[in-house]
């Protein structure tokens, strides 16, 4: 593996309170940018319903596409929770009862386990576990695929054990050109003219309004950190040859 | 159409900035929510990159299958918003400069349009506009494809005028119960034996935890108001025959 090859990841987000828009999640973000600190770049994310075709056809297509998936809810004990057994019937494997999630929920509930709770103590056969440090039973991984918890403290957990298990490429490093009143519409040209001279990097514009004021973030992005910094010192160059000044480096890489 | 027929919509998020984790989206649950209240449920979402064949080819995809495709981003006059050309190419059509939007930028304007701002004028042969009530160009909408904004304030704007032309079914109809003190793997016995009880209904269970306590909020979903009602009452008795209580009906519908 080069210093520049691209590692990628994708996201597959299940769960109908995600689309029917009663819980804005949170998760695609946190997994973005705790992958982005192994080197793994996030390339796309799939938001499906609770059903199992929908979710058996989308990981199977995303775990051939990328390097990782990684998905997040749908692993509890009811009869919505129906992950474990999508991705069984990706891979073509049988679940069983994980002797390990039993005796640690035995041990958690202090009596014998329902019917509902056993539900949680199954992986599928090839899987190794995932560990929960927050609460309830662990996740699992089987081949390039992540199962997480959708309750975002878990899933967040859960992350701090996948992180050591991805082999991921350099790092991406962004900087981000803070340019205040001016539109992107006198910013375009310049930040294209940059962007064309720079194929290995990502230049975006996510323009800004409120009542202070308005401008943009200009990020750059890319994985050889002196041809970054060199750019933003160019960008703004070509910037303020532009007439536009207002320029700001924010400190926190975005 | 009947009353019981499902509409169904799905949101392209197109963005670098989100798979990044730079931005949070939340355009997705204001969609899924407005969307709902004309009848018409997203089905399936997707975060793709700023790239021309993974926008171009999702797209197709997702045209095909849904009654409708909401995106969001990509419609700036940077050298980084591809999103009218993507669209047109999934279409086969041509993009032409929309005399409204020229004649409405150089109002604003007050000069000579360069480039960049000409770009955002540009419209697929056989689409139409989407007004944009908060600032800047309209989205445009062509075939079943409507495209709007990425900045949330715009977007939202800019639903104000999809509403209107969305052919939606019967409403989505939601109740929330609310389980302070219970956990998942008790409720789910209860749960599970209403949920196929009532197979046109969707049950579904989120669990809670914080300093405060625990417990699951139970959302009912479905199109005929009296069932999901009636259906409500059967599983609070189902929860409390299996010596759950801490019951409450929340106001707010999920």
């Amino acid at each position: 593996m080069t210093s520049q090859q691209r590692v990628t990841a994708a996201v597959m987000i299940i769960g109908d309170e995600i689309l029917s828009g009663r819980t804005q999640d949170t998760n695609l973000s946190a997994i973005a940018k705790y992958i982005g600190t192994y080197g793994v770049d996030l390339a796309e994310a799939r938001i499906v319903p609770d059903d199992e075709d929908e979710i058996v056809t989308a990981l199977n297509h995303l775990r051939g596409k990328y390097d990782y998936v990684i998905t997040t809810g749908g692993i509890g004990p009811t009869h919505d929770d129906i992950t474990a057994d999508c991705v069984a019937k990706a891979f073509g494997v049988a679940l069983y009862e994980h002797p390990e999630i039993i005796a640690m929920m035995e041990s958690r509930w202090k009596t014998e386990l329902n019917a509902a709770r056993r539900r949680m103590a199954r992986v599928p056969e090839g899987g190794s576990l995932v560990k929960n440090p927050v609460q309830g039973p662990p996740g699992f991984q089987i081949g390039n695929v992540f199962v997480l918890a959708g309750v975002p403290s878990i899933m967040r957990g859960m992350l701090e054990d996948v992180g050591p298990r991805l082999k991921g490429g350099a790092v991406v490093i962004a900087r981000t050109l803070r340019v205040d009143g001016s539109g992107e519409g006198n910013i375009a040209a310049p930040l294209e003219g940059v962007a064309k001279a720079h194929p290995n990097l990502s230049l975006g514009s996510y323009p800004f309004f409120s009542n202070e004021g308005y401008g943009s973030n200009l990020v750059i992005r890319g994985r050889d950190l002196a041809e970054v910094e060199a750019t933003v010192t160019e960008l703004s160059a070509a910037l303020r040859d532009a007439g536009i000044n207002g320029l700001t480096l924010l400190d926190t890489p975005g």
